[in-house]
């Protein structure tokens, strides 16, 4: 183990920033890159990243959507093809100008996204209405020149999951990245514990190139938004740029309809900040390998009878729950340095099991979340006891941070108030006019940006709370990552 | 569906070469894309490596080997640390110099493979023997600026995993490495249904930095050599160009020995070569998730009746095999177009069931390797009996495999026998004198490489078939891809 993790963690309450980066040294999940900006995703890490594709990949495949690999480099005229699109890119890629000794005679663009290179080639794959909806995802790497990073939430290079899809209607396309942005909402609230606000973006916050952006907004523990995933309603701007065009039944040509949605290892930044304390990482029980630690507690002389007793509980708890119970019989660290290392890397559930606990028939669990102990009866229900503590500790991660964003979601009317909401960290619901310059504004003086326009919104008559202009109903304020 | 799919296969006869082209085309395996020397890979060929990548991280999991992921881009002085390394590299890496707008002070290389990268990083891994040996996996997309290039097995972008491991001994990663070869050959036999010959590779033939380098080749049905993955033993050239230290139970500082092993979307391009035919795609039922294709037989009339049937039987073998089945229901197409449309695309079993089938209680199989018409009885055991038909083709697609393996590797001893066996696509067994002075003039020669010294090699006097000196064993000789 390298030193960094002997490094105690600094409290949240201190310094919130060193924190996160403390929890993520502490569990071994990343580090720093020997490259700017990017980091290693370790194998605690990647892990938690290997959940999230088999639980997604499973529901996108249940929706009809088909896997493909497109390439990586993108010729710069394929990026230029969309104004908008190669206007909010452009500043941010890495170019390849020389491969295999040579000077290249057009540059080649690292994909910062896939729109332009896989909607060049659907415009070959699609013909007739029969070929649609066209339904593709990759699982991908992509790369765009950060300024500022940070392990998962920002980096310079990142892993995600990129959906591609062409449909004949535009109320089609629109129910589509709305029934996307679902799945996404769905994933975050059953699997990683995470509620959300879900809305369209305002117009300046929207994807580049598309006519509508729909975003899942979570509240990490200092009160700032974490944008986890989005789903763009593209129009038809792509589809008239790279002449995505259908034959109907009528064998009239139309331009497709088309979406993309994207969710990437962001979103474990976002499960480390929702969940975690001043002690380390907290993980959901779904969202790890490693939902059971068992720690045997034994000296050189029982260790034999003690981890023989051990592994049949391991074996039993394994069977009741049909999840691994990992063994730690290491020699070399004494219990308490166990207890240690696997709380600070979240394992939802310790078990510990010593020579006076088999006499007593019983064996001690304890949670991450809570801290709570309790005494299991070591017989043929343990498997079922433990299954509804993970279940227990599963749901009520969801409720504590749930609790977290509603206490913390308030209505403002004044700017005043508005200025002091947003500096203490809160979601504000808040009147707007409705103009791109106004947000500009607000974002200039107080860093606050509009996070969504919930779909959640209530009708209601109110004034702007920086112009004092009319408006129909609130939208959501918030600091973001 | 695009016109290409309309077009016929090339006999293998006549142009191997456009056979294999036109076979990726007919069954919608991949197509070129708008950057030299790349592919697009589509569902049909992307579900391929699916499989192989479901299979190999299971098989990666059960030895201990965890995942993780590094970056894309490695900074130019890591490549040219370990000497031989770069020195094999560095004419096919594509670099980035430009990124966020500006000229980059060190200009970076999007990985040809992450020897450097890793093991710059492992450095800081490592500190003792309890933290060996280390086993790392990424399954990742690299770029080698390739002038030749061909779908599936030369591409200038490919998908891979690389296993990665440091070891305590010489003899523990020498060990390893052979280990993980095996683990291919599994695959290959088990899975691909390719048999495979095995064996160290010759020096001129390693791998840039490696002190051996052991593969797995197959023969293609040209009679060509395929080197279907490699596994190399490092030594510890990395280890002291990286400087990977450990301190000993005694305390005393030791360098580490290293292992990669790798296994690409080229393995794909094997799998095709081996096994398809004049008609288009054949595919393995182990390496597809569409083994068999229901087609049910219908009007617009019966076709509500036929469907409730067709449904009922395909989950009837469905529940049996422990497989999908997919019905092919489309209104648009004729029966026997749908026939030659799964024909082309390599699904192992089609099944017909139409009117008269179901009121004689049966159904028609028929085997895509060998075209074979079976009728099934309609009852209980039908499942058990698809399951034995498409074990059936398992197995004898690698028994063919392994025929046409046997007969085309021959001995031979003098030169104008070895010309005359090279250029009829043989693969071929014969002394050499060691050098690679003479492996370099047969390469130019006839263009035969040695492909690997068979861990089958019998001890056996004889003399090199080009220089007459002598030679204690035979060597694999053989064109390849």
């Amino acid at each position: 183990m390298s030193e960094q993790h002997e490094k105690a963690i600094t409290p949240r309450g201190e310094d919130y920033s060193q924190w996160y980066l403390d929890v993520i040294a502490a569990a071994d999940l990343a580090e720093y890159a020997p490259v700017k900006g990017c980091m290693i995703i370790k194998p605690n890490g990647y892990a938690i990243w290997e959940r999230v594709q088999a639980i997604l990949d499973a529901r996108f495949k249940e929706l009809g959507v088909q896997n493909a690999y497109f390439p990586l480099l993108i010729p710069e005229r394929l990026l230029k093809r969309e104004a908008q699109h190669v206007e909010g890119f452009a500043p941010e890629v890495a170019v390849v100008t020389h491969a295999g000794g040579e000077k290249l005679e057009e540059p080649l663009i690292v994909r910062p996204t896939s729109e332009t290179i896989m909607y060049e080639v659907f415009s070959g794959w699609i013909h007739s209405y029969r070929d649609l909806p066209l339904l593709i995802n990759q699982w991908a790497n992509v790369v765009r020149w950060e300024m500022k990073t940070k392990p998962f939430l920002r980096t310079t290079e990142f892993l995600w999951q990129e959906g591609h899809t062409v449909h004949a209607t535009e109320a089609e396309a629109d129910a589509y990245a709305r029934q996307m942005l679902g799945v996404y909402e769905w994933f975050s609230r059953e699997y990683m514990a995470i509620p959300v606000i879900t809305g369209p973006k305002s117009d300046n916050e929207r994807f580049a190139g598309a006519l509508r952006t729909y975003s899942c907004e979570a509240m990490m523990q200092d009160g700032k938004a974490l944008q986890y995933a989005t789903s763009h309603n593209l129009g038809d701007n792509f589809a008239k740029a790279f002449n995505i065009q259908f034959l109907d039944d009528q064998n009239t040509p139309q331009y497709g309809w088309q979406t993309s949605w994207g969710l990437s290892t962001r979103s474990i930044g976002g499960l480390i900040m929702t969940h975690s304390d001043d002690k380390g990482l907290v993980i959901p029980p779904r969202m790890t390998n490693t939902p059971v630690v068992l720690v045997p507690v034994f000296t050189a002389d029982n260790k034999e009878e003690v981890m023989t007793k051990a592994t049949e509980l391991a074996d039993m708890i394994s069977k009741g729950t049909g999840r691994l119970v990992k063994i730690d019989d290491r020699d070399h660290l004494r219990v308490g340095e166990k207890f240690f290392e696997w709380e600070k890397r979240g394992v939802p559930l310790r078990i510990e099991y010593g020579p006076k606990d088999i006499a007593a028939g019983h064996c001690v669990a304890v949670r991450r979340d809570t801290g709570e102990k309790q005494t299991l009866s070591v017989g043929d229900d343990i498997g079922g006891e433990v299954k509804n503590i993970l279940e227990n500790i599963q749901s009520s991660l969801y409720e504590v941070a749930e609790k977290r964003l509603k206490e913390n979601t308030i209505k403002v009317d004044g700017w005043d108030d508005f200025v002091s909401a947003i500096e203490n960290g809160k979601f504000v619901l808040a009147h707007w006019d409705g103009t791109t310059e106004t947000e500009k504004k607000i974002k200039e003086e107080i860093g606050a940006t509009i996070r969504c326009i919930p779909f959640t919104q209530e009708q209601e008559d109110g004034v702007c709370v920086k112009t004092g202009q009319p408006s129909q109903g609130r939208v959501l304020f918030a600091k973001a990552y």
